[in-house]
């Protein structure tokens, strides 16, 4: 097991059982209550439950998914919270992916003004990208995450053994961002990705930890968003708006997966106007080619998926903002440029083709 | 006008309104709305539309009422904030009492992630009470204050001109806290109090900012609760157990008005235990007597009311814990006492006779 020390908790990323055991009986907790859905509850409560032996925790199941982010779903919690005595002495152990770290870390951190709460992220990308930043909260009015606040948990734990319970795609969505933190940060993190042909859960332990590594840094040095920490945003420009346009149609994309759209789109731009050389514009193309393979952007989408793009909350003004790679793990923030070549960029995508050797 | 300066936020008090004019055009807010009730929508919402020229604000108008402290009535603020288009970079301006302090801070706190917001406090209880410390949050589950968190306003205005469209229960109600604060910390304020025969509104001002000094002295040398700011629960034991038990009968006590019953039976543990002398408790019960009238403790509930003591969360294990004084201005925190002593108390404040004098 290996640790990532944040400003004021820690990140634990391996065989994390001893450690989290050892961590709840120091502490003085008079209760523990674990948050779940019927997913985690089936496939990764049982484990929790083995290794931590005698442990008299209650639960506290919602249904998983990103519809049930809301919060008539944290009046239920915050009512099961009451119902069981919790208390500003008590902890709650969030196990489960996004919805779950998200929603249950900002009841845990409303109720009787703040308690105690551990995150187990039991995904991919909420390994990847949720355990670091204190960004918690809920869906509200069709807006992501509308309502929430920044509050650190006691501790994160990931075990990757958890993702053998997660399905295929849910792996790969979460794998995109591990890709993104090589593009934008770590050439050789890029050099190894590109080799791996097949994602496996229990291969992923190395690629986590330098990934969070990646990650913390970068937070560590911008952690209000004023500047550097924008290059996280690398293929969410246009990602985000395609999620959100696949959200409505009758084929959604994952996170991932758009994101990794996103990706492709955004390296054609950096080479059009960053220099990223053609041969590597072809490689970052191929490799999400070969793990994501091909999705189609509906043209007659393209206006609405612009407008997405100047609706994000990073936008100063009127601008759309991106962030560009110069070459693998140099990233530049703060980019903008025309429509017509982002539109461009949709175009390229649209014309590409799996490349036959996969 | 005076400043009082805290860690990160100020307090002005007195003619605010040339202040806050300077401070809203300095800022760059997008957009600035203020929460209102039906009650500060009509007497208090005017004189500042007068004051501040030129305002283009809008406003959100809720039903007063510790009733409508709620989940769903944040649910519908937030629906306000979000179409009337707030973001990071708009302001709220919360008018009104503590229940528009508290729920109108917890909403912008959460929004989006946490936007500022200016506390403009119309009671004397929320003046003098809610203005430090920075706790925000709403009622849930039969639980006051269940939900909410810690979070510092970007200022507080004071103005004691509010005070004059208040009833005179409500001024009296915030007076008890004035005198708290005499009584455990001020023996010079305590002197100036026993000398105010006749509450009036702009005669306050002076007694507000020397209060909040008081309190700001408290919290400031212990900002979490570990010890001394227990001091500032002198009256609270006894006050909040007839609070809650008076809520749900016939004829409610104000919080004020509860205390004020409080203190006068924790003065009376204070001559018992802490020797405070014979003469300051007769003053001490006679001022409040002449103040707040007579109230008859119901000896059929005194069972529940030593169990609603139990409850408090200030407790540690099954003991009730006390602020006792030994003199006017000197306060001891974290005494106990038997049931029977706790009785005898209200068993004197039933035999209390007002005086003849008033």
């Amino acid at each position: 097991m290996r640790i990532i020390e944040l400003s004021d908790y820690k990140l634990y990323v391996g065989d994390i059982w001893e450690t989290l055991k050892i961590q709840l009986e120091n502490q003085t907790y008079n209760k523990v209550a674990i948050l779940v859905d019927e997913n985690t509850s089936k496939h990764c409560l049982p484990l929790l439950q083995q290794k931590i032996e005698n442990s008299n925790f209650s639960t506290v199941e919602i249904a998983s998914g990103e519809t049930n982010k809301t919060i008539n779903t944290c009046i239920f919690i915050w009512q099961q919270m009451m119902t069981l005595g919790l208390d500003r002495h008590s902890l709650l152990i969030n196990l489960g992916g996004g919805v779950i770290g998200d929603m249950g870390g900002f009841c845990a951190a409303t109720f009787k003004r703040g308690l105690s709460f551990i995150q187990i992220p039991t995904t991919l990308l909420a390994q990847v990208d949720a355990s670091i930043g204190g960004k918690l909260g809920i869906d509200f009015a069709q807006i992501k995450n509308a309502i929430g606040l920044f509050q650190n948990p006691q501790a994160v734990f990931i075990d990757p053994s958890f993702l053998k319970t997660l399905p295929y795609e849910e792996l790969r969505s979460g794998f995109a961002e591990i890709i993104k933190h090589g593009l934008i940060a770590d050439a050789n993190l890029w050099n190894i990705i590109v080799g791996i042909r097949e994602l496996k859960p229990l291969e992923m332990e190395d690629l986590i930890y330098h990934s969070l590594n990646i990650k913390r840094s970068i937070v560590n040095q911008d952690p209000f968003e004023k500047g550097l920490r924008k290059v996280l945003n690398f293929g969410h420009t246009i990602g985000h708006a395609l999620e959100s346009y696949a959200l409505e149609s009758t084929k959604p994309l994952l996170h991932g997966e758009a994101i990794a759209i996103g990706m492709i789109c955004e390296s054609y731009l950096s080479h059009k106007q960053k220099q990223l050389p053609s041969v590597d514009l072809k490689k970052i193309t191929d490799y999400f080619l070969s793990i994501y393979g091909k999705y189609q952007i509906d043209q007659a989408a393209f206006d609405q998926l612009i407008d997405l793009m100047r609706q994000d909350k990073k936008n100063n003004g009127r601008e759309i903002n991106f962030t560009f790679i110069s070459k693998p793990g140099v990233a530049l923030f703060d980019c903008t440029i025309s429509t017509t070549r982002i539109i461009e960029s949709m175009v390229y995508y649209n014309g590409l083709a799996i490349p036959k050797s996969h």
